[in-house]
């Protein structure tokens, strides 16, 4: 179904390949050797296509939908359209992305060195790396095989990447280490200069910024997200880190392994999180603070204190969700009354 | 009155041809052949110039005026300094548009082929178009008639560009098919993955990215915003849409026609905006919401729920508005209450 | 400290040197000639180190430090572990930024330009300048003496840079006159057109914009930061002004002298705020207001009305300090009394 200009689809595969590599269970009845020959959504799904459910928000579409197999979670299978075969599964969204993948695998780079991206004769580039056209590679920077350097991005002097590694077009990293399998998104920003000054009446001044940008393996950074690089310290992006387009990321932050950073978030300098923390769209983090591990910030919060583990925290200033819930419900209330006098 | 260094001015005209043009009426008195050589703001404005009142805060500066004439609703027509000729209409800063736009009209590319970009030759590039120092137009890609590329811009592999296209300098598109007369700011970032995955305490899991972003005529997309593609349906970014600077649009929102969006809104994934919403600055909106046709969101304001046609609604959660303005004003008078006790 | 792949140290000096650069006053019993090679922080400083103490929350880490000499302030000269020398100073942060400075200065420039630059015949380029690869200069642009233009960054037609510029990788700058060591990172859009354009059923009218950016000296512009050029007046960034990551800047803007604008800010068009103004992370501002003389507004504000000089707003609406401090307290006071009835 995927526009064939763009994408290019594997397969096809039967039914039993697809439950046994996404570890679903076929409904009762279910024809393992039925050949599926793409993914498709719910609405737009024919007899020769898989899709998937994983919101109740899509319970209608689902019901109406004419695909062939549908992977779900066990609780809504009695909905299911007769005729369709189901693979059943506690994580359907997560099976879904092991059978997207298998149609639609991440394809390895070709060799190939454009004649107009610029490469310092120092640098050194690993096998199989394509380097596209206008891109830059700074002076004694290292590139593992298999990277992806897309056109006009730049790489500094310096810059460590590791094998696996894909930086997007336009996008620009200095004073930067990265791990394996990392994909930083078109426009991203990394390593510049932190905001690091002393105010002062008669001008502010700079104070230099001599840390780095130290980035794991397996991390996503979006689309013209910016992260600084440390004052001194360094700031640090564990592994599976997962950022999406957007955010600020200010000096000296360190954020542990697995963390999930929405569109448009900031978080000031010197923060840090914990392991899995997940922050939701245009939160704000004061500088300074610790984030415990798994904890969740709802969108929009401002977090001016500390977060402990485990916790869901929204509003501004953030408190635990049921209070704040209960302040939220509470002005409503009052003002339903007031008007009603 | 602009710089010459980086406009050139049309004209002169008279009166009467810019009364014409922006249907207005001129005040009683007016001499069609007067001549005007431009544009200026009240403050700067002399006597060969026009000017226009369009925001009550500049009455003052409207009364003092210099300008030869200026173009104001009938309302305030009353205001206007002894001398100057007014151009009556019911829609002053439309009627400005108009005229400012004879006087600096846009100008059709020349066409040229910079030495340095680099145009994939199987790329077909329509007539008269300006490609810029450093571009990059990759295989199959489509580019219309009278598009202007501008230095250093990536159009990825067979993304389609309709006629009078304008991409900024250092934007990039990718996956993406685009109406005509659409101009996408420099740093804009056009159809990258969306922000999907499985989450996983053994790893988060990609879920690959297969739909598009699909855009239709006469849009405008402001400096450094980010349009994901599709995750399987595409996103949707309607006629005439008007999206300012640093907007996040996640993967398969769908905009109408007309839809405006102000700078650093966030639009979550799968969210839907009937024709003409207006979101203020810096609104966030979760996912999978409907946003009923004509529908104004106030600046800042948090959206986790559907909003109905035509309504104002503002705050986190967003309410309707004279809702939020009663919470606020309750809220601001116990304050004050409790300070006083 | 610092990774030599990146920085390079100067020095070393004494503690006597250090000590009259800053204008901070040795400890007692401090030996002047005592040699320091490097800045570092608190925690990985060792005996030929300095470093610094400005935040009440490292006092641990100062009580605990391995440096050789650490500046602070004489309030907390007690809390110094034995055998550390002081440096004494009111205002350590600076007094830092001074010495840091005096280890990694600044390098000027050494004159190059990139095989792969596009710079037109008719721009002027000052001495020493440094042009990266794919950098573009356009026609009659103006770069003083000792600019530093980083890859792929686009400058347009007739812009000026004063001496000591610095335009960061993939930025792009049109419509702008820019002063003194100014420097714009990485990724930053200045001197496009602004959001202007009249609404209508029939399709939004773009208004043609014609006005300028104009920056003044010693000015820094964060990665990816979006400056739109004036409608007809100019858009006006004033003498010695910081604006972090992400901020957005509207058409007519005009900062005073010395503001600071921290990541993710949107100042909406028209609106002026005097010197010296602070505008913490994520604020909102409406257009057409004034913010007065060293104002202050705290994070994630939404200011849709005139700040007096010398104030500290807060809240949406924002309103003074204490106020929004007042409504936050009673609204969780009453909701915590609810719970418990």
């Amino acid at each position: 179904m995927a526009d064939a200009r763009f994408f290019q689809v594997a397969g096809p595969f039967t039914l039993g390949q697809l439950a046994d590599l996404c570890r679903a269970e076929l409904s009762t009845g279910a024809k393992a050797d039925q050949v599926v020959v793409d993914v498709a959504s719910l609405e737009n799904a024919e007899s020769q296509h898989i899709s998937f459910l994983d919101n109740r928000k899509y319970l209608a579409a689902f019901a109406e939908t004419k695909a062939g197999a549908v992977i779900v979670h066990p609780d809504v299978a009695d909905r299911a359209p007769a005729g369709v075969t189901l693979l059943l599964s506690k994580d359907p969204y997560r099976a879904y992305a092991m059978v997207a993948q298998a149609f639609y695998p991440a394809s390895a780079p070709t060799e190939w060195r454009a004649p107009t991206a610029w490469i310092d004769p120092s640098a050194q580039i690993g096998a199989d790396c394509w380097i596209g056209p206008g891109a830059v590679i700074g002076a004694n920077a290292e590139i593992g095989a298999r990277c992806r350097i897309e056109a006009n991005a730049v790489i500094g002097d310096g810059v460590v990447l590791g094998e696996g590694g894909k930086i997007g077009a336009n996008a620009s990293v200095c004073c930067a280490i990265i791990g394996r399998n990392v994909s930083i998104y078109p426009g991203a920003r990394i390593g510049q200069d932190g905001f690091g000054f002393a105010m002062g009446a008669q001008g502010h001044l700079k104070v230099p910024q001599l840390g780095r940008v130290v980035i794991g393996d397996n991390v996503e950074i979006g689309a013209n997200t910016t992260i600084d690089r440390g004052a001194g310290p360094d700031t640090v992006i564990g592994d599976g880190c997962w950022i999406d387009n957007l955010v600020q990321i200010g000096h000296n932050v360190q954020l542990g392994r697995g963390c999930v950073v929405v569109a448009q978030v900031g978080i000031s300098g010197s923060t840090q999180f914990g392991d899995f923390v997940a922050a939701g769209g245009q939160v704000g983090f004061a500088g300074h603070l610790k984030i415990g591990m798994g904890a969740k910030i709802m969108a929009q919060s401002g977090v001016i204190g500390d977060i402990p583990a485990g916790q869901t925290y929204g509003g501004y200033p953030a408190v635990p969700r049921m209070e704040w819930l209960r302040q939220q419900a509470l002005l409503s209330k009052l003002a339903r009354d007031k008007k009603q006098r």
